[in-house]
Parts: structure tokens; C-alpha cells; sequence
């Protein structure tokens, strides 16, 4: 970092004068853990949400991009000048791979969208902040999601300057009933409840899927309180195969849901694509059908003009390399993640098996298991793991808002060899061991894999 | 488009529920000139503000690739899996080509930016977002723009809910007396004016740019009025070689300039990549120091995580070809654009020389030429060429927020042949023929090239 001379006439600004969201808790707690991570960059990682990299090659990048202008060219009969003026020229607001983003979603999860209803975003991240902007009129606005919630959705909702209001998770995901009485007790309160978040499959951070009977439910409940409900799949392709459950947005008979998209685990995170579905109707703004995509569209022309055609274009490729499944496409990666996932519950099992006061879910997909114990987990404990023990992992207090979570840890397992498992689980039950038996207790341990903040802290 | 069958328990949204940009005159204004031009492809487009596309070859976009990769292997020691990693995963949040931006400053403007005071963002438009942002802490913040003004800004500032407050603009760009009034009348009105955005070379829409006196002029109110600059470079090095002024940011000494870079018209718009250059030093948050490009980078990771980095490396490869050089990898493109400037100021001396109450400044580099006439310039104008001439331009009241330039149409030079700007000019030439000798004047032309928005339309 250069040096910095303040004199008089230059320039300074004082943070009490930048917007909110730079001063919240959230961006403090990021910067923390990058922080940590950096500072101990040997120290074996259960803490980066990143997917296997072990397939990687450049090569691919080539291949996707040559196999995406020849289905311009031959499919779509586009000249050779037409073909590069695709990728270099600025596009459609709304993207160049909708369709095949919308065959993707009918061959892999049976969702029925049309393509004008997409809208290809730079990573689903712009997708929920287009959204969240899109729903946010007044102060009135709010939105609901689960706690502990994934951190995206938390800073999204920061920069559109949208209240979060938490809803209570139980052991199988998002509480249906703790969810009506917090609609109920927020309008009581004059809040205009907009929708809510949802992670139906392996949500991050928790890591479990919601039953069937509680997404047809939480459908019920959308179409009778009038509530859009925002479902985020990022992971659910990553399951055990024959066990996937219907996304809410197969489920939806009423336009409900706005489906939130994402490539970033399922292709690379490097393209920075990830989609929304929004197809509900826009009344008031006179003249044929407006869908919500449409809005969504018409901000992001605002903030980002379109996402890089070349970008989508690797992704394009990806797709019509695998006739637009992902399922087929990632045969390779869910079996690292399928393999990793059971290693790292029946290496809990081995190690911490006789110690009932520590306990952990076992998610049957995607990335993450929260592991519960008797003592304080906070980012005191998470240096010192890194610095004594050498392994990371991610305190759960940054995904309740430091509001709750002090007894939980969540672990990725995504990154990972065989290996290092091992020998990072060696680690981690080290350290446990060592508070569990070394340290005094500061408060009682949770029952069981259930997943509530509640009342933990203050 | 698909049929929407509405029904009782359907999802819809009211518009008046939705964001307030959404509902912007600009926004309504932007769709309609995207109508009007995709109506009728077939006419001679004087509206689109692209840049040059005969040069362009999808070969070169694998060569950059190719090129960054190397640049990482060999220069950078990079493994294979690392260089494989670097354009895959996730990366750092303020970019991968900080440093190739910062000596493409130097070569090319004598710009001296620390790498870690650059942002690289997704186009210039994500730069604009993330700066207004952080600056609208609360209701009495407010930037000031000159009138007329670049429609992204608009947009960004509306996503922003950042009110922007026109300054006149003169024959040669921002009036500088006005923007004191402005300035001043905006604070006793109880407003904290935090920055004045401004292009100082090739305006969009005006065209023209501002002299040095002005430039240092300009600096110098900035330091003693305490505002930021934001300046907007997107077309400085493609003007006439020589005759190029220092931008605000190679003058600056204060650290009053936020340096707003595109890659857009010197490299590519379908890569999405511009960044930000801001070395400002942020004051009360505690630690270390701390540069507003940190905060902006904070506030992209809530929006779009990071700029992709395959995106980057087809930028970041194509400096690396040009020894960080765009005015050097640019020779051919500025030929065309001077080509393309010089006929179309000739072209229209030609036609409507003979006619004194229509006048057309004479910018040196950019994209754009203003021609002022004497009869109403608006949407059905627009409409009517099109149609009965087949010639589209823009009507500059775009750019006025609906609020002026009336008479006033935009010229883009950047996109045409040599034999399309004959044939267009020949349909301009007839269309303004028509409306001089056949329509009613519906006002007064105004005198000379000069810009004034002011009084046009109440």
C-alpha cells in the first residue's frame, strides 16, 4: 500500500459520509475472514464456499467459446462478421443465452420458461441486487429470508437499501411457521412485505434441503398472503442424483417464484454468469404484456448495460457441449462433492463420534455442513485454529449478522483432496478436543443438528 | 412475446410499487429510440454510439487469451493450475489487471495510479453505480453534471437514488461560472454536493472538449469548494494524436479527480471491463490507510463479486500486445474515426452550407457532432426519417432529461462506411431540406455550434 501524504487541499472523505452498508457489521466480518484466510494461506481450508478446481483447464475456455460461434454460425446461420460482432459489440440487455439457459432449466429440473422471461446477469449476485431495487419503492419495503441467510443476499439487500427481516430456520430449512408469524407481524407493523428468500436445496450456509410437503406449503402460503417467493438454486444439481427434489419453481402453478440462477458452481465462477426467471406480469405501464423480467432488464441497463457476451458465450459453450444438461455435464464434480461430503461426516463420525455434546447435520448435497459444539466459536477461535491447528473453517455468527450462531461452525467440503480431509479433520477434532477439554464451558451446547439461533446469543 | 393469462391467485406487480427509476421519462425514452431503430434495420444510423466493428475477429479474442496466459506463466510464474485457477474461480474483488491499467495510464496519459488504487469493474456504467453509491449517504446528497449529459450517468444515478443538478454547458463543454452558481445555490438549498461528473475530451453527447485553462480552472474550484471530480474518459485517445490535452487526472495534485476508464471504445464493449481510479484517502475507519477505491470495491462485492477475470484477460491481453499502450493499439480505429469526423463535417458543409439557420459544431476526435436547426427535433422526427428517409440520429433532448434540446439532433460518426455516410447524409440533408422549406417553424434556431440548453423548452 502506497504511502498517503494528507495536506490541506487534498482531498479526504470521511466515512460517516459514505453510504451505510460500507459501515455495516457484514463488511467488517468479510474483510476479517479474508483477512485470516490470507494471513494463514497453508492452513488447510473447510471455509472457502469455492467449487473443485481439480478439472480446470485452460483449454476449456477455447473450446467452450469455438463450439458457441459455430452453433452461431451453423445454427443460427449468422455470417462470420455477424458472429464477431456477437461477441464484441455491446447485446441484448437481457443476454444471448437465454434460450439456452431456459432448455437447460426444462431438461435439468422441468421448469417450463420462456426465454424472454430470463435475464442473464454478471453472477446471480447482480440478479439479487437488481431484484431487491426492483421491489424497494419506499422505506415501506421489506424483505423476508431465512437466518442464517446466505451473505450475498444480506450485502444485495445493503446496497438496495432493503430491510431483512429474519425468519427463524428449523432443522429442514426455513420455518413455515415462524415465516407466517413473521409476515403477520410485520405488516402489523406497516411494512409492505415484498417476498421472501429461499434456498429450497443445500443452502449455504446450513447446508439441508426442504421437504416436499413444505415447498408445496410455502407455495400455499405465497399464493394466499400475496408473497413473491425469490429461490435461490445455486447447489441443487450438486445432490445425490435420484434423490433431487422439485425446485419451487417446477412446483409453481401462480407465478410465485423468481427463480435465481447460477453457474458459478455448476460451470466456473471465473464467467461471472449466473440468470433470473422472472415471469410475472407487470401491471400500470400501459401497453402489451410487461413481465418483471422486463424491469429487471431495464435496470440493468443501468448498472451494468449487459453482461459480457463473451462471458455467456463460454457458458453457451458449456451448455451445447452437454445438450443442455448440467446434470450431465458435472457427472465428474458431484461425485468429488458426493465423495468429500461423505468423508467429511464419517471423519466427524470417527473422531468426534463419543463426544455427544458436538454434532453436525449430515445434507445429502452441495457444500457445507454446520458442525455444533459446547464452547464459543467466534473469529478469536478461527485464528486460533488457523495459527495453532492449521486448518479454517467459517464461524456461523457472520451468517446470522453476529446477532447469533456463536456455537456453530460451518465446514465446505468442496475444495478438498482426500488428503487434506484427513489431515485437516485431524485438526479441526484436535482443536475441539482441546476446548472441549482444556477450556471452561461459557454456555450450553445445542441439541441435536437443529439449526436454530435463536436466544443463543443476546 | 408470450400470451399471460391472468388469473385470481397469479403473481402481479403494480408498477407505482417499483423502484422510481423504473419509471424515469429516461428510461421510457431509451426503449423508444431502441424501437424506432429496430423497426427499421435497414436505415443509415447516425445513433448508434458503437465503436468501429470492421476490424474485429473472433481469432483475436483466443490470441488475447493466449497472450494473458503466457503473461501469467512466464512473467507472473505461474503454474499451469494456477494460471487455470486464476481465470476459473472466483477472484480478487478490485480486479486482475490493476496493474496493467496503471502503466497503460502512464504510457498513454502520464497518469500516475498505484495498481492497488484501481478498481476493475464491469464497464465503465458498474464504476459510475459503485461511486454514487458510496456517496449518497442520505437525502441531502447530490452530483452535479453538466446539461446535456450521458445517459449512463443519468441511469446510475437514478439506480443510486442520487439527485443530479445540471450545470449549463458552452460552446466548449461545462461552464464553469455556471457550475459556481450551481454549486452554490445547491448548498444554500440545505444540499451536500459531493462531486461534479464531467468529460472533459469528446463529451457524450456534445462532442467537444474542454481547453486547458478550463481544465486547470476546473481544478482549482475543486480544491477550493472541496468537491470531488468525476472524470469520464472513454474517448480521449481516440482523437487527433498530437492535439491531445492532459486529462484532469494527470493535472490533478490534490487527489480531487475519480478517474473513470472504459475499455469499451479501445478495446471491446462485449468484454464489459472499465474501472475506476480512486486514490482518495478515506478517514475514520480505523486501522491502516484507507483509499475510496477499498470502499468501492467493498460495495462491488455485494453487486457483482468481481469482474470476470476471462473478460479481464482478453483485455489484459490485448495490452500486454500493445506494450500497455491503447493509443498505439489504436492507430487504425482513431484513422477511421478522424476519417469518418472529417467527412461528416465536410459532407454536411457540402449539403447544407447554403442553409444559415443550421449549424453543426466540429469536434476533433470522439464519436459525435451536434447540428442545430431551427424546426422541433423529437421522437416522431426521429420516427419520420427514419421511415420516409431511412436515417436515424438521436434527438438531443435525450440527453436533456426531456427537458430541452429540442432543437438539437446527435450524429455518431463511429460505425460507418465511407459510402453509408454519403448515402446518409444525403437523407439527413433531405430530411432537414423538407422541414425548412415544408413545415411551419414551431421557434427560433439557435446561434452558432454552442450548446445551451437553458430557456429552450420551459
Amino acid at each position: 500500500m502506497e504511502i498517503l501524504h494528507p495536506e490541506i487541499a487534498v482531498a479526504e472523505l470521511n466515512a460517516a459520509t459514505l453510504h451505510a452498508s460500507l459501515s455495516d457489521v457484514s463488511m467488517e466480518s468479510m474483510n476479517l475472514l479474508n483477512q485470516i484466510a490470507d494471513t494463514y494461506p497453508d492452513a488447510i481450508s473447510f471455509a472457502a464456499g469455492r467449487p473443485y478446481e481439480g478439472f480446470y483447464d485452460v483449454d476449456q475456455i477455447h473450446a467452450y467459446l469455438r463450439v458457441f460461434c459455430d452453433h452461431l454460425r451453423t445454427r443460427l446461420g449468422l455470417s462470420e462478421t455477424a458472429a464477431a460482432r456477437t461477441l464484441f459489440q455491446y447485446g441484448a440487455t437481457k443476454g444471448i443465452i437465454g434460450d439456452l439457459v431456459a432448455r437447460s432449466l426444462a431438461v435439468d429440473e422441468g421448469i417450463d420458461a420462456a426465454p424472454s422471461s430470463v435475464v442473464v446477469t454478471v453472477g446471480c449476485q447482480e440478479a439479487m441486487f437488481l431484484l431487491l431495487r426492483a421491489l424497494r419503492a419506499d422505506d415501506r419495503d421489506a424483505v423476508l429470508a431465512p437466518s442464517p441467510t446466505y451473505v450475498g443476499l444480506t450485502g444485495a439487500a445493503l446496497l438496495a437499501d432493503m430491510p431483512v427481516l429474519p425468519v427463524r430456520t428449523g432443522e429442514h430449512g426455513i420455518d413455515l411457521d415462524d415465516l407466517l408469524v413473521q409476515l403477520r407481524r410485520a405488516r402489523a407493523g406497516g411494512k409492505r412485505v415484498r417476498a421472501c428468500y429461499v434456498t429450497p436445496d443445500f443452502a449455504n450456509p446450513v447446508g439441508v434441503s426442504l421437504p416436499l410437503e413444505d415447498r408445496r406449503r410455502l407455495l400455499d402460503i405465497a399464493a394466499a398472503e400475496d408473497l413473491l417467493l425469490l429461490e435461490d438454486n445455486a447447489y441443487g444439481i450438486l445432490g445425490g442424483g435420484t434423490e433431487r427434489l422439485p425446485t419451487l419453481k417446477a412446483l409453481d402453478r401462480h407465478r410465485r417464484v423468481v427463480y435465481l440462477g447460477s453457474f458459478a458452481k455448476t460451470v466456473m465462477p471465473g464467467a461471472r454468469v449466473g440468470y433470473v426467471v422472472a415471469d410475472q406480469r407487470v401491471t400500470g405501464r400501459g401497453g402489451g404484456a410487461v413481465q418483471l423480467a422486463d424491469e429487471l432488464s431495464k435496470l440493468k441497463s443501468m448498472l451494468t448495460v449487459n453482461t459480457s457476451p463473451i462471458a455467456q458465450a463460454v457458458i453457451g459453450g458449456k451448455l451445447l457441449a452437454h445438450e443442455c444438461s448440467l446434470v450431465a455435464a458435472n457427472q465428474q464434480e458431484t461425485e468429488v462433492y458426493r465423495r468429500n461430503l461423505n468423508q467429511v461426516v464419517d471423519g466427524l463420525g470417527r473422531r468426534l463420534g463419543s463426544r455427544p455434546e458436538v454434532t453436525w447435520n449430515r445434507p445429502t448435497g452441495g457444500f457445507f455442513i454446520v458442525v455444533t459444539v459446547p464452547f464459543t466459536v467466534d473469529d478469536a477461535l478461527l485464528e486460533h485454529a488457523a495459527r495453532h491447528h492449521g486448518v479454517l473453517f467459517t464461524p456461523m455468527h457472520h451468517f446470522y449478522g453476529s446477532t447469533a450462531g456463536f456455537h456453530q461452525l460451518r465446514l465446505s467440503i468442496s475444495t478438498l483432496t482426500p488428503d487434506r480431509i484427513e489431515k485437516g479433520l485431524d485438526a479441526l477434532a484436535a482443536m475441539i478436543g482441546e476446548q472441549l477439554d482444556g477450556a471452561a464451558l461459557d454456555g450450553p451446547g445445542e441439541d441435536g443438528p437443529g439449526l436454530d439461533g435463536d436466544g443463543e446469543v443476546a
